[in-house]
């Protein structure tokens, strides 16, 4: 079911949906007949919420693939991630919290390190430091002059963004990345003609980005991944008829949100703060994307504990959204981050749905061998979520007479 | 698996095979912890071919997707429903009973009321009464005159059935319903020029629609929506290598049948003797559609009592069914009508599929939640039955060497 297939079922009604995204909350025991994150972690109200509610495992991808942040979220919203793919550059500005007009042309930089001939050495320049990093992006943004505007915004360790703002730029260019050590930086060069000017100013801020950083050690020249534009998607508020906020504190998910016309609400760097706004904010929106980073962070870094508190910080805020009484509440994740494997993983993440109408099954718990047996199935594609969620929130007519 | 693919699988054996539909079979309980309508009701026989057989539920058309009557067959018959769709004027025949021919074009009409300068002021003036409906009906077919055949079958309350019998017609004209009270209906258009004779016989009979009920009140003008042809489908029998009869009292489901090639057989309007004709025409056909309408119709009224009652008096004929011997028996529905929602919904449908060879899994009772955990899965596409089916009548060859 594609999206436009779905927003032709469309109707609309007072009803509003919540989505907690609970960031790379699926994992996997330490040990072989251990439990879980999600399953050590006491979540009584998560429980009682699987326990009226319809639960499973959901693929966001497919079976076997790792999703990135990006990917993850949109099969959330109900963008099949690998219809909608988002270029690195454009994904490096939403990250960064760069706010990225149509009109502009993005790409993910790398410092890098070449030798007295050219020759790329490190295309990491020895992952400098990103205090390193954030000086040479602003010896880079305050000395380079192309005829357009220029942003070079630091990233972290060697990575930076480079956005050009401009007219009749174009996001058809290859990389100027070799790709491996022992070759010269790749000339910018067009995969259409279209990028023609756009071409000329990029060669001319790696020119001048090669002589402002020849005297740097180990960052003395930059490598260009990913240039993309914006993409011109069909926008979440009018594709599904809900008005749609999006509270989450990192830049990322800001981004994502906004790169599909969700309104970005102000709020803080907390759970209890981004609860505090969905309370505040309830009354003027149908739908709302909740995002707690927290949990994969603590994935990332093999804090298994620390996963687990998240969890329990989180379940002990679920009474605030049943108190705002929403129609329909999904309670998932964009991934797994075992906190064993320290990185997002392929596994299938735990998924809840609350409605008054949902038809529970017979799960009481929420954790992953939980959910395998819930009436979602252990493999629901996480872009049937919205349709489900808009179904359970009577906001799709019947297909066919 | 396309209608193609397995067709060049089907191979000839002399087995048969029992379809049995009770539309709208799927539920919700009333109270959050409380038992559906299937699982309430007391279904010895159906709980002895589940613990046989092999049970899940199905997903007519996607998840979320609450399927019309038509979508929600033609996916049991093996149909992708949103590949194969039924113009809303066929629907609207084959609903009447009216035996539409490949060149007739059809379309749902509406009476409605208009003011003194034509602005539609009511689109279904008013909702008048079934046997208004018929009068008018009839003074339409006496009165109007356009060259060709023109049938105008009543339905009911404010809607109509108008076919056109002649040569060279085409179904690809835009309604003339402007959807919206406040403006007069559209000009009969063509989408194409094929539709330029067709275009002539409509506005000719919307014109002398419009002078036959300028007295009348308040149906005094007409809407037409949904033109089109008898779609030109694969065939039922062919496509599988059955012989195929249908057993429905209804005339919604004998059209449909019919418009894929059934024989639709001559039966009562009771269960009983829908079974009754089950038995009598067993020699002479390989697959069996049979249909219970009423589970819907009382899920439609919220009548939970009344729905559970159908369900048992079906349950009560199960032993005619074995008693002929099968190879092959489905049971299950076209959608869920849970008596909670008084409509169709979008809740998987239980099943269940027995055969001497079918691997029984380890569900010992019909019921929506007893089906989630059956060898079919929670969520199996429902046209993926048909396959099973013949698979399970040892009716397809292997696939490759």
């Amino acid at each position: 079911m594609d999206l436009d297939f779905i927003s032709k079922l469309v109707k609309q009604n007072n009803t509003k949906i919540v989505m907690l995204v609970m960031d790379g909350i699926g994992g996997l025991p330490l040990e072989p007949q251990g439990l879980t994150e999600l399953e050590t972690a006491k979540t009584p109200h998560l429980d009682d919420l699987a326990s009226e509610g319809i639960c499973g495992l959901q693929l966001p991808i497919g079976t076997g693939i790792t999703p990135g942040s990006g990917p993850g979220h949109l099969s959330l919203f109900g963008y099949d991630p690998v219809k909608y793919q988002v270029g690195r550059g454009v994904l490096a500005a939403l990250g960064s919290g760069f706010d990225l007009q149509p009109q502009d042309v993005a790409a993910r930089g790398n410092f890098c390190t070449v030798d007295e001939n050219g020759v790329v050495v490190d295309r990491r320049a020895g992952r400098i430091s990103s205090e390193t990093n954030a000086k040479l992006c602003e010896k880079l943004c305050s000395q380079v002059s192309c005829g357009s505007d220029i942003f070079v915004q630091t990233v972290k360790e060697h990575r930076f963004l480079l956005a050009i703002r401009g007219k009749d730029l174009s996001g058809e260019l290859f990389d100027t990345d070799p790709q491996a050590v022992g070759n010269k930086p790749l000339e910018p060069h067009g995969i259409s003609h279209h990028a023609e000017k756009t071409v000329t100013i990029v060669k001319e801020f790696v020119d001048q980005a090669k002589d402002i950083l020849a005297d740097e050690h180990p960052a003395n020249m930059v490598l260009l991944r990913g240039f993309s534009k914006k993409p011109d998607w069909p926008q979440f508020p009018k594709t599904f008829g809900l008005k749609s906020a999006a509270i989450a504190a990192y830049p990322m998910y800001r981004g994502l949100a906004k790169l599909i016309g969700m309104d970005v609400l102000k709020t803080g760097q907390t759970i209890e703060e981004e609860f505090a706004t969905l309370k505040q904010q309830w009354n003027k929106y149908d739908f709302f994307f909740v995002h707690v980073k927290k949990t994969d962070s603590y994935g990332e870094d093999g804090n298994f504990a620390n996963k687990v508190s998240v969890i329990e910080e989180v379940d002990s805020m679920i009474p605030r959204i049943m108190e705002l009484e929403p129609d329909v509440i999904i309670v998932t994740g964009d991934h797994s981050t075992p906190s064993l494997l320290k990185s997002h993983s392929w596994h299938p993440v735990p998924v809840l749905l609350y409605s008054k109408q949902c038809r529970s099954d017979e799960v009481t718990m929420f954790g992953e061998r939980a959910c395998m047996r819930g009436g979602l199935g252990p493999r629901l594609p996480a872009i049937e979520l919205m349709p489900l969620a808009l179904a359970n929130a009577q906001r799709l007519e019947k297909f066919g007479a």
